[in-house]
């Protein structure tokens, strides 16, 4: 697994904007109007900053997507380490995983939809693709060891069933925005109830003995 | 509920494309390209036709948009209409909704993903945001009505149930590739196995007493 740089890091304390503020406008920016559709021009105007200012702090436009996406994969990648490091068995790392994901999403909410918007037309797309696949592998993997451990029904495919999941996870950029009513700890447990337990009233052994 | 104008009508027997490929390689190209990305000379050089053969079957982009967007809505309400005939408990139909709705997604998927990804810039998009409401308003029904009638567990709220059930299966159209080995059955059978009833091995009673 890739060693993350830790989020936060990297503010140089130029008046106005430290790094953190910049990419978390630049993230919306691109959201909005694509990348490829959004100039530096653009930011700099939208920030009310010079570009000079802006590259005070990073170099290119690539080296803003680059550093706004690994805040998501970062992000990511911290809350598979942590549960990598879990005892017990593969089903609760598995659901500590999806609640961790649900709150890095929650959390950085304009850098996680930026990174499930890259297509790979440049070398810091491709990367963050790779990486993005390599969590995903870690995410299939655990739905696969907690089946072989009898905790996930043997009845679904384990690579479908892994998809489904952060396919879920991941349309939660669809809706969500913070500060709407929506806690995030509560979304966390709405998706584990419905992917872990079902929506479905678990019928009692008297019921089934019908 | 809106009046469905049958899909595969319209045809008019133009040689080399009729109205429904036209409409496949357009909503497929504004997928590609974005709808504002995409001009009429984009396609016709993509169709290797030319524009006013183009026009000979529809009068603008506008119109292949809301042609090609009402494709998808009209998949889903022809399930929704067939949903609300049905007797029996609203989870049932619930069930067939989601079955019916993944069925129109593989079906129809580059005009379902072209409806997912319309922002309400124009009246076209704007309608058509107001009939996926109006579809989403559907599904939350039925979700409330289940748990009104002791299907659904109580502790999720029914709103935020069929936001997840919907993301989740509106999330497929980023990995589902027709012909790539996921049969479209087998895609819905998961679905409604992981939310419906949970990836998770149901204790039997006498575990529950441990």
């Amino acid at each position: 697994m890739t060693v993350a740089q830790p989020p936060r890091a990297g503010r140089r304390g130029r008046p106005g904007y430290d790094l953190e503020s910049l990419l978390q406008v630049a993230a919306k920016l691109f959201n909005e109007r694509g990348y490829d559709g959004t100039s530096m021009e653009d930011l700099s105007r939208k920030l009310g900053i010079t570009k000079s200012a802006i590259y005070h702090h990073v170099p290119s436009k690539q080296e803003l997507l680059r550093l706004a996406v690994n805040r998501a994969l970062d992000g990511l990648f911290d809350v598979a380490r942590h549960v990598e490091s879990m005892p017990g068995p593969a089903i609760e790392r598995l659901e500590a995983l999806v609640r961790g994901s649900v709150g890095v999403l929650t959390d950085r909410l304009p850098f996680v939809t930026l990174l499930l918007r890259v297509h790979g037309n440049t070398k810091v797309e491709r990367d963050a693709l790779a990486r993005r696949r390599e969590f995903d592998r870690f995410a299939a993997e655990l739905v696969k060891q907690a089946e072989a451990e009898g905790d996930i029904r043997p009845d679904i495919d384990p690579a479908m069933t892994a998809r489904l999941l952060f396919g879920l996870i991941n349309s939660l950029i669809e809706w969500y925005r913070p500060g709407r009513g929506t806690n995030a700890d509560d979304l966390a447990d709405a998706v584990c109830k419905i992917t872990f337990d079902g929506m479905r009233v678990r019928p009692t052994r008297s019921d089934r003995e019908h």
